[in-house]
């Protein structure tokens, strides 16, 4: 082939390299049948080199030395800018979060923002890209007015401004954090076109922060502190009550993200995280943790973040986030172009601790195959899967299935429907999501 | 203590409790003396409860109910910005990449940027402080122009569009990165007041792309081939030749840094990561391999990236680099505020492996403790290191050695020194870093 001869198609308009979904419709030059290979990924083999023959990939032969020296090697470049912090190129304006607009919100204060997963690469979702949820909007604290109070059947009540917290030793921990409500419009009904859309309230970040046990063994625990209650500094006064052996088990007090301090909607100065435990008991702007004998039954507890069950009844206090997964790529609104290799990709995750397999159905859950799991697999964060797929053209149904440390397997929707009362928009979906590859590649919602 | 007691003394002109200086500084609430206090991190001790008596860190008792409700728990907060990108808050803006004022920099094109290393959490470097080193400036492509060449000494040449290289399967691997010049102003006098100066060409992401021998093997490499060249599309025209055995083994093409496209400065739309070897060896805004027999004797390989040695030779290709370390917190331009617990913290790295074991040095050498490492610990990653240290006062020096999975422990400046010769502002010092602590508390950068 002619170097001259490798013009892109246009493809869809406003695609961009950096969008997947552009990805996988521009990929195979004009001309060129991309053609199945078979290749076990798990045996670890890569693109064999017999593989050139079926041009896998796209990858054109050339004679390069033809290729024009581009412009950018023959102009001097831009200056580092002064402001020190950089940010994205503008070729990738179109990665950013935002809300769905599956569900309308009419106003701008409790309100979130979602990831988009569909261009993540890795397990750290970058700082600005980081899922929001708000219930009064962002609060911005000056950190040297901030303080901290720990208080209740405590010893000895204490509080901290922001340099007392940083001066104590600290520990950095990769953790997985996901809004209870994330997925709440795709329960029976596909709502959502993306995975932003559908799965975008899951992020994950490096969290340093002091274990609140330290802190705590400090203030001196009475014995008759069961629950402990966090509330923040911003103007909904979001309030959790979190049981004590969850507080003395694993809970931070953050103060960093991603190698730097939290940004201003996640909390800053300072946030309680509890791994693996939804995303509202993770409160933000941190202002006061009381140790009572209860929980304090607010609204968030008794109605919000509870769970409609058969005959009527309600669960209560369901905060450990089950494990769950979702293929990312493909996914709704990519289209691939062609028969021939594709590398399925997604996320698995589960608040009880590691991720030990995940499994790939192609035809709608009749038979399974296994992801690979990439390294390093880490308690209650982000693992990325991968499996390699040859998709020969038909239409399919893919979707993925995780299972965690304790042998929980992550349950289908019908699964859930069966212990669980599916009304409406109701929390804590982990269920298996489908997506439908169309007999000429488009990748839609598959739930119904 | 009353809370009215509980005011912050003014401490350093521009103080932020972000800034780790001003937290030693600020740490202590007037009239309260932190009393050591003995523990052993490496029996995993928690801050005892009887540390309540001595004030560690400065907790305040208080009666935490008569805390004024903060400003912002009775204002509605800001709505999320449209931008969908999201970026420090202005309490931060302290915390930035930038040159060091060690060296004098007359134009703007060889440029470079250094990490705050002294504010970072964790191993993640956030993309907006990755450092920067630049030969002509910032190339700015549009990666639907960009083409990457894979030629030489190949069966068949191949030219690969971005949508190409996005289509292979991909691997996502964290690693360190660091200049081969971090340090040169600080071999043998104390020219950097802070560790940003002395080692902030150093930083760490988790890199997303495809490992380089897949399309090699796509390429056909003839058994004459024994180096691989590498060009940058920039103004430059940045060039360097790498052994096949080392391109084969773990070089990457990546196009993800940190779940993001690589930034601009970083190479957008794709560069080389060759885990472990000198920064300019991770060609950015790559457009050209060439298998080739020999590498190509370009001036950065001849001189600017050689060593020279005693008797007047130099060497050549020293492009891993090797084992190193270096005390962040506390560092140079901070102040310890009273004698007490501190948490000595830092990095430690090797291009051949991953880190074993960092002892901790407070007399200067005389005698050595072991660090605590934080997992994961990752093969040429960076490592996070901890050590509690109660200061009783006195002046100190300290340092960090770390031993990497080779049994190769990092040397002395002097232990350098015999092997080769140094002059001026030569490369690749991964000499012991010390940091002295006055009687007063004032650290300042050691190497004499």
């Amino acid at each position: 082939m002619e170097v001259e001869d490798l013009k892109i198609e246009p493809g869809r308009a406003n695609a961009k390299p950096g969008d997947r979904a552009a990805d996988f419709a521009e990929n195979t030059p004009p001309g060129e049948q991309i053609k199945p290979t078979r290749r076990s990924f798990l045996r670890g083999s890569v693109i064999a080199a017999g593989a050139a023959a079926t041009g896998v990939a796209g990858a054109s032969r050339s004679s390069a030395e033809a290729l024009p020296v581009p412009e950018s090697s023959m102009a001097m470049g831009d200056p580092i800018p002064e402001k020190g912090y950089g940010m994205p190129i503008e070729f990738e304006e179109h990665v950013k979060r935002h809300r769905t607009d599956v569900l309308v919100n009419k106003q701008n204060f409790s309100d979130w923002s979602m990831t988009p997963l569909q261009h993540q690469t890795g397990i750290i979702t970058p700082n600005g890209l980081f899922f929001e949820r708000h219930h009064n909007g962002v609060a911005r604290i000056d950190p040297e007015q901030h303080r901290l109070v720990i208080h209740g059947l405590v010893e000895q009540p204490l509080v901290f401004t922001m340099s007392d917290l940083m001066r104590y030793p600290s520990v950095s921990r990769f953790h997985f954090l996901e809004c209870s409500g994330n997925g709440l419009t795709d329960w029976t009904k596909a709502a959502s076109t993306t995975v932003q859309q559908s799965h975008g309230l899951l992020s994950c970040a490096q969290w340093t922060g002091v274990p609140l046990s330290w802190l705590l063994a400090e203030a001196g625990v009475k014995p008759e502190a069961k629950w402990v209650m966090f509330e923040g500094a911003d103007g909904s006064g979001h309030l959790r009550s979190i049981p004590i052996e969850k507080v003395m088990d694993d809970a931070l007090l953050a103060y960093g993200q991603n190698g730097e301090m939290l940004r201003a909607e996640q909390g800053y100065p300072i946030r309680a995280i509890f791994p693996g435990w939804e995303g509202n008991t993770n409160v933000k702007w941190l202002r006061r943790i009381k140790l009572v004998d209860q929980p304090d039954q607010i609204r968030g507890e008794t109605a919000r973040y509870s769970d409609p069950m058969p005959g009527g009844k309600w669960r209560q206090f369901s905060m450990v986030m089950e494990c769950k997964s979702v293929i990312t790529s493909p996914s709704g609104g990519m289209s691939l172009k062609g028969p021939g290799l594709y590398e399925i990709q997604g996320f698995a995750w589960s608040g009880n601790g590691k991720v030990t397999n995940v499994d790939i159905t192609l035809d709608g859950g009749r038979t399974w195959q296994e992801a690979q799991l990439e390294d390093p697999v880490l308690d209650k964060c982000l693992t990325r899967f991968r499996y390699r797929w040859n998709w020969e053209g038909g239409p399919a149904k893919i979707a993925s299935r995780a299972v965690d440390s304790t042998g929980y397997v992550q349950p289908t929707v019908e699964d859930l429907a069966r212990v669980r009362e599916i009304t409406g928009f109701v929390q804590h979906h982990n269920g298996i999501f489908p997506w439908a590859v169309s007999q000429t590649g488009e990748v839609t919602n598959a739930i119904a």
